[in-house]
C-alpha cells in the first residue's frame, strides 16, 4: 500500500467531486467544508451504518433528533457557560490566537500529551521550550485564558431586548433534556439508551487538518442511562460495540487502538477514546465516557424536575449513571477515506488510484457504462432498474479504461458494461472494483447479485 | 373521517413520542421542536423518499451537503444582508413585536392576501381595519420596519476582531456557490440539477402553529440549472413532480392545490406553490420558482468568478436560468401527521385512533408482539431477523388490544404476533393496521413480505 497522506485525501475529494473548501468562491471560510455528489452519499451511508447498528437494531435504544438552538438555561446547567473552554494565547505581535496545548503538542511532535496540564505547566513547558509562534515566529505570548468556543445568537422578540442563545457545541444534552420524555413516552427501562445524529458548532481557531476538526461537524451518539451497579459492564460493553463498528465499516484492525484518559473530569468514573492512526498520526476518532450521574443531576437541579428513575424490578429510586459513546460522522469519513485509499501498479506498469471502501459505504454502489453511445437507450434501462434500489453513476465519456478509473477513484464496487451483446441477449459485464475481474451476468439478476454484496450488516 | 384538529396532532405527537417541545424541561424555547424515537424516524424516512425519488432516480440532479455556516460575502451576493425579511410593527403598549401581513390575513380569515401589499399599503389595511395587538388588545402601532430574520453569531480567530456570521436562512446558496465545483467534478451538462437536504434558521416571531413555521427548519430543495428558452417547461415539468411527489408519500389530491404567486421579485419569472390543506386552512406546503440567472450572475459578480457556462451542444455561452423547487421536510411531515390521522368507530363502539401513514413513510414497519412474557425468547429472535431490514418496535407490555392500539396510533402498518403454536410450526399472525385482517405467516416469508409493501416507489 503506497503511503497516503493528508494532500492526496484533499485532493482527490476535491477533484472527484467528494469535498470542497466551503463557501470556495468566496475564498472560501476557515474550517468550514462542503460534501459534493460523491462525499453527501459517502457521509450518508456512514450515518445510516450507525443508526442502523445502534438504533435500529437495539430494542433499548431510541433515537431522537433535538433541536440545534436550545434553552439557554441548558448550557448553564451543563458547566459550558462558565468553564466550557480550550486554553488560548494571543501572539502580541502578529495577534494571531492559539491552542497552548497544541502548541506544545505540534511542538514536541505528539511526543508530550498537553492535554491534562493545567495553565501553570502549559506556560512553563511553553517558557521553558521557547515555543515561538508558529505564524510569524515571534516570542511574545499574552497570558493563558479560556477563550469559550461556543458560537453565540440572540434570539429577538421583544424591541428592547434579545436573549442570548447559543449553538449546540454537543448534541448530547438534547437526550437529556429527554430523558423524561423519552422514558414516559417510550415506556423504556433502565438500562436504555437515546441516541442521536446531529450538528454541532465550535468556534475552532486552530488548523482543521481537513475534516478532522472544522467548526461545525456531525455527531453520532448515544447516552446509555444505568443504574450504577452495573455501569462499568456497560462502559466497556460500548468500548467492545464501538471498536466492532469502525472495523465492520471499513477501518483496519492495526491502525486503531484504546487510549484510557489520563486525567478524568472531576464527575466521570472512566473515559476513553478510540483511536485511529491518521496520516497525522494516532488521533482520537470516538470517545466512551462513563459520566456518573452528574448530568441528569444537574438537569434536575437547574430545570427543578425530578430526574429519579423508579426502578421497576427492584422498587428502588435513583438518577441514572449515563455512559456516553459519541463518534464524529465527518472524522469517521476522514478515516475512511486515508484507509480506502490505495495506489496499485498494474502489470502494463499504470498506477490506478482506488479508493477500497467496504460497498456498504460507498458512495455510488454501481456504474452503468454504455461501451458506446448508440447505447445509451440500453443503459438509460438499467439506470433506470438499478437506481430504484441503489445509488448509481452513469457515464457515457471517454474510453472504457477511462471511465473505470473514475469509478476506482471514487471507490464504486460494480461496473457494469452495456455492450452489442446486451441488446441480444439481455446480458451486461459486472466489473469488481478491487480484483478488477469481470463476469457476465442477466440484467435480470442484477439487483440481487449487488444487493447482497452491498449491505451493511 | 373525524376532522383533525392542531392540537390533536400536538397532542398525540406528545405522548406518543413523535414530537415533544424543544428544551421541555426549560419551559420550552420558543418555536423549536424535538423529533422524539417516532418522530425521527418519520421525518428520516420522509427526508429518504425525497432523496431518492429526486437525486438517487435522476441521473441528472447531483446531490450536495454545505456548511450551514458560510462566509458572508454569500448573503451579500443573495441581497440577503441588504433587504432579506418581513414588515414588521411593535404594540407600543405591550411591546409585543408582529408581522403585519400576518396580522392582516388572520384578522381577515384568509381571506385578503397581504403577502404583495407595501409597506403603506400594510398601514393603510390596518388603521382603516382598526386591526388591534392579538396580545393586549391595544391600537397603537410603531410603523412598520423590516426586521431582518437572519441570525447573526460571530467567527473569532484575531484578539481585537471578529466577524459577523450568518446562520443560513436558506439551503439554496450552498448549491449556487458550487454550481462551478458541481459543474467540473461530475462533468454535468446543463440541464442538471444540485440537490440539497439541510437545515435553515430565521428568528421567526409569530407563533408557529407546530410544526408549520419553526426557527430552525430542514429543507429539501433543488436548484435546477438550464437555458432560458427551454426553462419554462422545465419549470412546468418540476411542478407537476413536485405535485407527484406529495401525493406518492401520502397527501390526498383533494387537500393539494395550485397557487400562482400574485406578484414576482423583479428578477423572476414565474413563482407558484402548492398548498395544503392544513386544520389551520390552504397553507404553502412548497415552492416552485423560476429565478431567471439573478442568483448565479450576482454571484459571479461578488465572487469575481465567471459563471459563464459553455454549451456543448451549441457551443453558445451563457449564465444558466435557475428552477427551484424547495419544500420542507418539518412541514411536509407536518402535512402527513394531519392527513393520516384518523378515528375509528369500531364495531363494539370503541374508537380507535389510527395513522394511515403510506407504510413507505410510516415510523416503525412492524411491531413484535409477544402473546404472553413467556414467548419473549421467541419474539426477540423475531426482532433480531427483522430490525436487520426494518425499523421495528418491540412490545410485551399489557393486553394484545392495547398493544395493537398503541401500534395504530403510531401508524405502524404490521404487527407480527409471537404465540404459542409459533414455537411448534414457525408461523406468526401478522395483522394489518388499516384493514385490521390478521394471517398466518412463516417466519421465514415475514421479511419479503414486509419488504414488498414498505417501499417508496
Amino acid at each position: 500500500m503506497t503511503k497516503v497522506t493528508m494532500d492526496k485525501i484533499v485532493n482527490l475529494c476535491k477533484t472527484r467531486g467528494l469535498i470542497y473548501p466551503g463557501s470556495e468562491i468566496y475564498g472560501g471560510f476557515a474550517n468550514t467544508w462542503d460534501f459534493g455528489p460523491v462525499g453527501v452519499e459517502l457521509k450518508n451511508n456512514v450515518k445510516r451504518a450507525w443508526w442502523k447498528r445502534f438504533v435500529q437494531e437495539d430494542p433499548n435504544t431510541y433515537g431522537v433528533d433535538a433541536s440545534i438552538l436550545m434553552n439557554p438555561k441548558t448550557w448553564e446547567a451543563s458547566g459550558h457557560v462558565a468553564s466550557f473552554g480550550d486554553p488560548k494565547m494571543d501572539c502580541k505581535k502578529c495577534k494571531q490566537r492559539f491552542r497552548a496545548d497544541t502548541l506544545i503538542e505540534n511542538h514536541s511532535k505528539g511526543k508530550v500529551s498537553a492535554e491534562a496540564m493545567t495553565n501553570e505547566e502549559l506556560t512553563a513547558y511553553i517558557n521553558e521550550n521557547h515555543i515561538s509562534c508558529p505564524h510569524c515566529g515571534g516570542f511574545d505570548w499574552t497570558p493563558i485564558r479560556k477563550f469559550n468556543p461556543m458560537f453565540t445568537t440572540s434570539r429577538g422578540t421583544l424591541e428592547e431586548g434579545a436573549d442570548v442563545v447559543y449553538l449546540r457545541p454537543e448534541t448530547c444534552q438534547g437526550e437529556y433534556v429527554n430523558f423524561l420524555n423519552v422514558q414516559r413516552t417510550a415506556r423504556a427501562k433502565v438500562p436504555f439508551a437515546i441516541a442521536q445524529i446531529g450538528k454541532s458548532f465550535r468556534n475552532e481557531i486552530t488548523p482543521g487538518n481537513f475534516l478532522f476538526r472544522t467548526i461545525e461537524f456531525e455527531q453520532m451518539e448515544l447516552q446509555m442511562f444505568c443504574k450504577a451497579d452495573s455501569s462499568m459492564n456497560i462502559y466497556d460493553d460500548y468500548k467492545s460495540r464501538a471498536l466492532q463498528f469502525v472495523k465492520d465499516v471499513g477501518l483496519q484492525a492495526d491502525h486503531l487502538r484504546f487510549h484510557d484518559h489520563d486525567k478524568l473530569a472531576h464527575y466521570a468514573k472512566a473515559a476513553c477514546d478510540i483511536q485511529y492512526l491518521f496520516p497525522i498520526g494516532w488521533q482520537e476518532l470516538n470517545g466512551i465516557h462513563h459520566r456518573g450521574d452528574w448530568d441528569l443531576s444537574r438537569h434536575g437541579e437547574f430545570s427543578g424536575k425530578s430526574m429519579l428513575y423508579l426502578d421497576p424490578y427492584t422498587n428502588e429510586k435513583y438518577i441514572p449513571n449515563v455512559i456516553e459513546y459519541s463518534i464524529g460522522a465527518d472524522r469517521l469519513t476522514l478515516a475512511l477515506l486515508c484507509e480506502a485509499y490505495d495506489e496499485e501498479t498494474l502489470e502494463n506498469g499504470e498506477t490506478r488510484v482506488v479508493m477500497h471502501f467496504n460497498p456498504a459505504i460507498a458512495p455510488y454502489k454501481v456504474a452503468i457504462l454504455p461501451l458506446q453511445k448508440n447505447l445509451s437507450d440500453k443503459a438509460k434501462e438499467v439506470f433506470a432498474l438499478l437506481s430504484k434500489e441503489f445509488m448509481c453513476d452513469y457515464d457515457e465519456a471517454g474510453s472504457i479504461g477511462k471511465r473505470y478509473r473514475r469509478q476506482d477513484e471514487i471507490g464504486t464496487p460494480f461496473c457494469v458494461t452495456i455492450d452489442f451483446d446486451t441488446l441480444e441477449d439481455d446480458t451486461v459485464t459486472i466489473r469488481d472494483r478491487d480484483s478488477m475481474k469481470q463476469e457476465r451476468i442477466k440484467i435480470a439478476n442484477l439487483v440481487s447479485y449487488v444487493e447482497k454484496k452491498v449491505k451493511f450488516n
